[in-house]
């Protein structure tokens, strides 16, 4: 755990660079292994797939497609509570991503000139659930609800088999809840090759979405081209910024559940009150030892944890945004009235009593988020990932006349006289 | 020129491909070349690029900024009626593209329970406009404006200077009217490397957009995640529907516009007429000879124009929907009544007078539109490139309260039990 006082002229983006020393990862090895794979899918199909899953999961398949009676008993498995629980997130998924539905439209701009952007699902959409520990049910509700949202109507769930040929029962119940039935016992870069481009057992889609280790984010780096992929995932991230308002206690247990994600997970606290970091610091070394991700958890904080004082509340804000954080908490006096001056954040937690893990299974927005400082230009999961734009243009003979000399002039000024040439002919049949 | 017949049953993924025969373009000795450079700029800034400027451009500039007075010269050579005609481009494409502006939101889903979106411009951006005869002003403006429109307000052009070291006049003026100031006469793998890593003369950037050539486009791949980019732009592509009601000279004038891009260029027509493909076929003859690009429009006819007779409009519609061309042009007898089944497709001209240069210049959409199939799922250029998102979530306290064992037990479910505290602790301060 690292803290720093930083004045106003140490928050600059180089300094953030070093205090954060986020990877440009790049590893050669593991891009090599995973070209090879993605090859051997191409050319060999479910055959590479079978190979592949015996090597990395253990386990021999001779069909990859879960079936119903293996959904139907995982969800009767499922105690009736937390079957409410998942009703519930859906419910609130669904009608906060409902408010991101773009409406295709058009408009006459001017007589005999109507333009407009035609809304269209993606027809086919992957989403990769990791297996083992990284399994969970969230990411099945966070990555599928916008897509039916958006309308796609035809969604491909992979998801790698434990060694028994098994699929954890909770992916199972929550895909069974959001009304996903499509569901393949493949992980790894050998399922995204899959997905981007076929096999007898499963038939391409158009975009992958979905978080994973590696092997699986290399392998959307590559495919990505050929579908369109969300984003590449890298450690969680926590940003708070608090002042001597704050409750040290509440900023304690937000960075630990960020730390006991893994060792790579980033607690950052960016604090206008000295004091209150003592008390935070101290606040995680009791917490922590009744936490049983104990270890991980202090292995994450000595190595990621950042303690920022700063002299002013602008100086805080301007450091976060620099961070351009996965997850932003703002414990201070109003927190309202510092949302405008929020230019970078995945999502922002306002108030003492908006701790993310709320955001993370249950309010309704998404919790796949922009991490590693991506967040400067990409944006949570949304229904928008899942649709896509047409242009329209129709123009009337009359309203061509009008502008024909114009569009002609611009052509032959790029020196292009067939573009020229075919606004022409509309005038002139005879020539 | 290949001409088919397509029954209903040949009108499948697969015979699209091999119709096609689009490039999945993977040339590892342009990856490595441009790799090199990248990791050059990264290392060596502005001497990088003096020394690939030299290389590339034949030029050896001691400043990559172009003046004031450059702009403004550039632009007080242009004669009026141009300059006009940009000023109307210019309004028209701004007219449209305010229709896609998105608005931050924020909204009481339960009592104390506030969820939203924040809508913000991304940062700083960089815009790349190709040289030579790539050079185009309406590029430019169709880069420029959406990003202006999305309110971004540090904007960067990047183009390769001539080796007097001068900008295209036409490029300029366009900027000026577009509203940018801050271009940089550098190109190449080498510019696309300069606006993702920054050097002393060119700030960093957090997305890259606009067409280039191969270096260009290898380029901007490698460093997609460090920045966005918009897309990887293939060879332009036409797909015509028409019926008997078609104007063969119509078709075949936007065929040829198509075809005088470059040799790569595709023009494909879709007709339930086989009369009418032959009438188009002795257009696109006869239309040709007058045309400045003769050699290489019969170039890029002979490769890669198809000519497809179907049976029926929907057989047409279907193919034309696998095709996913970047440029639709539906020529029926009632256009819009086709437009619902329009699945994949960059822009939709509808009806006889509309001609695809009417969009590329003038109309108001964007020209940039996605190639080689990417209408599956990718959209044209706009003010949504050009923005992010960050959710917003805030609880009040008794709000929190009512969902609290909920979230504790998803949590717990997933092993987070860090998660749980975290939930906890808002309740029971003492713990």
């Amino acid at each position: 755990m690292r803290k720093y006082y930083l004045r106003d002229s140490d928050i600059t983006e180089s300094s953030v660079a070093i205090l954060l020393n986020r990877i440009d990862d790049n590893n050669q090895d593991v891009v090599s292994t995973v070209k090879q794979i993605i090859e051997d899918v191409k050319v060999r199909g479910d055959y590479a797939l079978r190979d592949y899953t015996e090597k990395f999961d253990n386990v021999s398949l001779s069909d990859f497609k879960v079936t119903e009676s293996e959904i139907k008993s995982a969800y009767n498995q499922m105690d009736s509570d937390f079957i409410d629980v998942l009703l519930e997130a859906k419910k609130n998924i669904t009608e906060f991503h409902k408010h991101q539905i773009q409406n295709t439209w058009t408009k006459e701009f001017s007589p005999g000139v109507v333009l407009g952007q035609k809304v269209t699902p993606i027809p086919r959409v992957g989403l990769y659930v990791p297996g083992g520990k990284g399994g969970y049910p969230s990411t099945v509700l966070m990555d599928a609800i916008p897509a039916l949202v958006a309308g796609v109507n035809s969604i491909a769930l992979i998801t790698p088999p434990a060694a028994d040929g098994s699929i954890n029962p909770y992916i199972l119940a929550a895909a069974y809840i959001a009304g996903i039935s499509e569901i393949y016992k493949v992980g790894g870069a050998q399922g995204i090759a899959a997905l981007a481009y076929g096999t007898d057992s499963i038939k391409a889609v158009n975009k992958i979405v979905g978080p994973g280790n590696v092997y699986v984010a290399t392998a959307k780096k590559l495919v990505f081209g050929k579908v369109d992929i969300d984003m590449i995932a890298g450690p969680s991230e926590i940003c708070i910024i608090a002042d001597k308002s704050s409750n040290a206690s509440f900023i304690a247990s937000d960075m630990l559940s960020q730390a006991e994600h893994d060792e790579m997970a980033t607690s950052i606290l960016i604090s206008t009150d000295e004091s209150l970091v003592e008390r935070v610091t101290k606040q995680l070394q009791s917490q922590m030892q009744s936490l049983s991700r104990k270890d991980l958890i202090s292995k994450s904080l000595e190595s990621n944890a950042l303690l920022c004082i700063v002299d002013t509340l602008e100086n805080a804000i301007d450091l976060s945004n620099l961070i351009a954080p996965e997850h932003l908490e703002i414990m201070v006096e109003k927190p309202f009235d510092q949302l405008d001056k929020i230019i970078n954040a995945g999502a922002i937690f306002l108030g003492n009593y908006s701790p993310e893990p709320v955001g993370d299974y249950f309010a309704g927005p998404n919790h796949t988020l922009p991490t590693s400082g991506t967040a400067k230009f990409s944006s949570p999961l949304g229904v928008y990932d899942f649709v896509k734009k047409s242009s329209i243009i129709s123009y009337q003979k009359e309203s061509l006349e009008i502008i024909k000399d114009k569009v002609m002039h611009f052509a032959e000024i790029e020196g292009f006289d067939a573009h020229a040439n075919a606004i022409r002919r509309r005038f002139n049949h005879e020539s």
